[in-house]
């Protein structure tokens, strides 16, 4: 049976895959499952049908056999437990490639969150201008640290992992910012990511369903 | 071979035992596997020597074997599988267990954190008081959530999981905020975690860290 998951119907980033069903998309793809898409609604995604499957009302989420999860970092571990490609079969290896799983999810995605956040809702406030270097700034400490980690290395642990997968959809948020440019070899690391034949049939998948969108 | 972990020297909370390092201690507890600590200072963590393990340059850490992790989430998912008590046998009923680590790391935590900067680094701007309100409306969107799909369980999903460990830590941050008062349900699943033995044991562990930080 294909796991079906949830993808906005409209993405708000416009199919430049930054929406959380890319990294679903993205690892399914690596490791070569078939799937189904169910579109939703920014109203449909705050209905009692979807909150039964996603408590906090958001995308994606993946079903399968009865089991529904919500979170895209869970379900690309999931994904990644279901089939080889994303994770090191030696254990340590494995517990490293999670161990940036998390790191992706959590202390290089929160300052990039909370800047995209005020760009989005608080730009034309009169503070702004004067918390942007700041939250900027926050964002750097994790890319300077991350870009040294990264050094010359393909990516982040020997072979490409679910790790990566995440690390790099994370750093792709970055895009329209422009920080990323001082930082060459995170640049080529998600250059690299983005010439892999799973990752451009996800990209693909996903532009189609914005586009589809904008003919309705 | 005891694994090792790290912790701050003088945790900036004092005690109450919102550092990290908690859910490590917490985790190991709730497992039964005896460790080590290693206390660092906050100079030690920017020190290449700390970077080596943590490429972020924070606590805690966690080593063991010649494998090396730094993400809270990780370790606590590594200590998981380790041993039986923090995840379900069931394959289905572990995939939400570690869905819900990944809810409480990422949706639930990144408003909290995002609040908590504010307070600890803007207080003094003459936005804070215009900016403080919307933190907290984003924080109560998904206490609201959260606490609709506890509903009056024990916790999350059946038996108290590595999900429940995470999630009971990230809302303990709200604790001086006064926001889980409109929760009963929230206030009294952080209660049932604080009275379990392994909960009391690490919460000890860790304030008798910082208490013998001030007699130095």
């Amino acid at each position: 049976m294909k796991p079906v998951i949830t993808a906005f119907e409209a993405s708000p980033d416009k199919g430049r895959g930054l929406a959380r069903d890319m990294q679903v998309r993205w690892a399914l793809e690596e490791v070569g499952r078939a799937y189904d898409v169910r579109l939703v609604s920014f109203a449909q995604m705050k209905e009692p049908a979807h909150k039964a499957i996603h408590p906090f009302g958001q995308i994606p989420t993946l079903e399968e056999d009865g089991l529904a999860l919500f979170e895209s970092g869970a379900i690309v571990l999931h994904i990644a437990e279901s089939a080889p490609g994303l994770l090191p079969a030696d254990p340590a290896a494995r517990a490293r490639a999670i161990n940036w799983m998390f790191a992706a999810q959590t202390t290089v995605q929160a300052p990039i969150v909370e800047r995209e956040g005020a760009v989005l809702t608080e730009a034309d406030k009169p503070y702004h201008a004067e918390r942007l270097p700041m939250l900027e700034q926050r964002i750097r400490v994790r890319l300077d640290d991350l870009s040294a980690r990264l050094g010359d290395a393909d990516w982040l642990d020997g072979e490409f992992s679910a790790g990566d997968l995440m690390m790099v959809t994370v750093l792709r948020r970055l895009g329209s910012s422009g920080m990323l440019n001082d930082y060459a070899n995170l640049t080529a690391y998600i250059a690299r990511a983005e010439v892999r034949p799973a990752w451009t049939r996800a990209f693909a998948d996903q532009l189609a369903v914005f586009t589809a969108s904008q003919k309705g």
